[in-house]
């Protein structure tokens, strides 16, 4: 593992800062290099992928190859507790850093990733993924759905991203289409969460429920209340054997997420996408969490980058806490 | 009509963007300039007011006068449908562009708005327009108002906007006092809707109060709940045989709308003030939706104009729909 | 008094800004500036305190000490009206300007502080304070309890501020530790509120709760509703005979307030914050609320300067309303 790790990755620096009490536990204490991981399989693992070549083809504003390395270093300050509870000790997530991606083709920087979720996967890890752009989403759901009978994603996001692939080939609008159409990935069910109101277009509403798969709109989602959208999504899920959750963080309203690739008009908040996380990432199934979208250069003095940091903190808390009660 | 408009407007180009999938509809495949428009009477109109001479008068920061181009791009560029739901085909608006306001003064502005409106009225369209500082509503109110035999305003704003007119003349402060005192707008209900403690001086509150006018303060219609506040509001409305809503767009957060004249402390979020104009706009009897004081120069990545946008759709959508049922 | 506040204080200049008409009231009308103000001692007070080295010892980004005057300034602005009820016209605040400051050590400015805030408190004044850092709080906090058989601070903030003093002394992150642990200050009941996940470490609510102190996080507050959360929190004010309100505008999302120290990823919206402000600063024993943390730096056109002025009103506005109950 550390060997494949070292031939794919680059490690990320962590930020400096100050700590002065030895009880000051944070999320830094807790990620674990893969350069000086020692011993058994990760249950835990985090890596990076810095592109946005996807959002280019995808006629986007490109900014988001910049964000793994800040989400980290965001994610690495947080306190590692709520409330009283500290994240256990014995918690240890493998940091796999960004994926080197330097003169690569982007279908070539999709293989590499697909093979390293494949093999962190393989090794019994649970996977946080920061993307890049969202066709960080195509080799993630490949590596998870060609190890599972039945996958299950849930896509949380203000659009569904089923277009068509550009001539170029996969592009940061398409990779629900490209899992959709990819038999090998054994899509099941996929859950488009959070679909906003001229955000979409009618026809690719209509591509993906006639493939038997869910689209919830914003609107109905807070009509039946946050909760119980979750809970007929949760039952909706029950027959997957593997649920890859895929949060763009353009699915939050802008002014909470200004940094972003494409905003949107309205969105979610911070605390309804926590609890999104929270329930999808405690389901046993759930294997990969990716954050994608996020976009440095159109942020406001850091307030996405440190929203998706929180988002990967409650994700890894939620995998550990899971993974302890097995 | 078509020549009338060329002798008072000015078209408004689209933004350039990329599509690849026919099927893939927006709404600038339903807004017809008016250069181009071919036919009948059109039950569905936008048109912009480029001016904020208003603004500056009452003391503000000026800027909106950009607002109208800004927003009708936008607007062009959003999806043309609602999960799946579309826009039907035969939808089209008559785009009037803005209003050509060089070297006039706000009161010949004014004229000619009242004037390009009741023209619009006239022909049976539903209108939609782009401001403009708030003095906008003072020639929409004209123009809906003489054609009524008692009009109905609902004012969504931070503020009242019913101080007495400057030695100049109207500003962006006074235009409900203008439609209030003027008889021949046969205003019969005004209600302010959204108002925020400490924004509005108590002796104007009195004076809305003391014509028999209504004041919903931001904090008892939460109390209350959106919905309910919402039926009330619409009782309210029924002895009118017209409607207009004025959405000042300083009644929202100044988080979800920074690029406004006058920035409130606190206010509506999005989803609530799509929620006011789909109640509204639903009425039959509404026949003219302003949308005011966007300033693009204090705003924060297009988050304003791209919202002002959204609420523009949500009002034709409204229209179209409540159009085809009749 | 007037000459005590002469040897501490410095005059802040309202901002200019055109009125109309007579009747149009603002806070500024009922601001008195110390060195103008006349006869019996006051009910209200306000005092400034400009300055941030507790937050550069904190290791955090300065800028706080520019708040004071920049809130001092919006608070005048606003309309001293909710609704139709105007602040009554006998109601005067005592504007105690802002503290000097000038060439002095952290230490000597807390002792200043906490003389001037004790001199206001002996005349009988219910007083706001606006910081400043947040060990604003630490004087404040003395000058109160010092004066209580009993006190109770409620903490509304996405962190504890329990760190123990640095090698350099008192910082931003430390006034509730030197509160708590100063026997002087009869600290009775410590309420922590709004603190968030992965913003606190785990040994610092322990800290707070093994001394009988209490901490409610955001999504508790939230699970019950904040109306029910403030009922427990009044109840467990009830056996205190002074409150303080202390309320770091980190408390906010910084969607909302992005002007501050240290944002938090989520947080309060504006009604939450003023509806607390209202219940807590109703209670007879609530005789000091500070607002602290403000950093007009990194603000976006005045956003959190405009939400802390609001706050500020609330607080004089319930304070004036429950005198004259009494």
């Amino acid at each position: 593992m550390r060997d494949q790790l070292a031939a794919y990755c680059v490690p990320i620096e962590a930020a400096e800062y100050r700590r002065t009490e030895p009880d000051d536990r944070r999320f830094d204490d807790f990620l674990i290099p893969f350069d000086r991981w020692e011993g058994s399989a990760p249950m835990l693992a985090l890596l990076g992928v810095p592109q946005d070549e996807g959002v280019r083809r995808n006629g986007g504003r490109i900014g988001a190859a910049e964000a793994p390395p800040a989400i980290r270093q965001a994610l690495g300050k947080l306190a590692a507790s709520i409330g009283s509870r500290s994240l256990p000790d014995n918690v240890r997530v493998l940091d796999c850093g960004v994926l080197a991606v330097e003169n690569m083709s982007l279908e070539d920087v999709h293989r590499r990733q697909e093979h390293v979720v494949g093999l962190l996967l393989d090794s019994g890890a649970s996977v946080v993924v920061l993307g890049g752009g969202h066709d960080t989403a195509l080799p993630d759901g490949r590596a998870i759905g060609k190890r599972a009978t039945r996958l299950g994603i849930v896509n949380v996001d203000a659009h569904l991203d089923v277009r068509p692939p550009a001539i170029e080939g996969s592009h940061s609008g398409s990779p629900f289409r490209e899992l959709i159409e990819d038999p090998a990935c054994r899509l099941g069910m996929l859950i488009e969460f959070g679909t906003q109101p001229f955000s979409a277009s009618a026809h690719h509403v209509r591509y993906v429920l006639e493939r038997g798969h869910a689209v919830w709109m914003l609107g109905d989602i807070r009509r039946d209340t946050l909760d119980v959208a979750l809970d007929r999504v949760v039952d909706a899920l029950d027959a997957c054997d593997a649920v890859h959750l895929s949060l763009d963080m353009d699915a939050l309203a802008s002014a909470y997420a200004p940094g972003v690739s494409a905003p949107a008009s309205d969105g979610f908040r911070p605390d309804e996408v926590a609890r999104i996380v929270e329930r999808i990432a405690a389901l046993p199934t759930c294997r990969l969490v990716d954050i994608v979208e996020v976009n440095p250069r159109y942020d406001a003095d850091g307030r996405t980058v440190r929203l998706a940091a929180y988002f990967a903190a409650v994700a890894l808390w939620t995998f550990a806490h899971r993974t302890r009660c097995r």
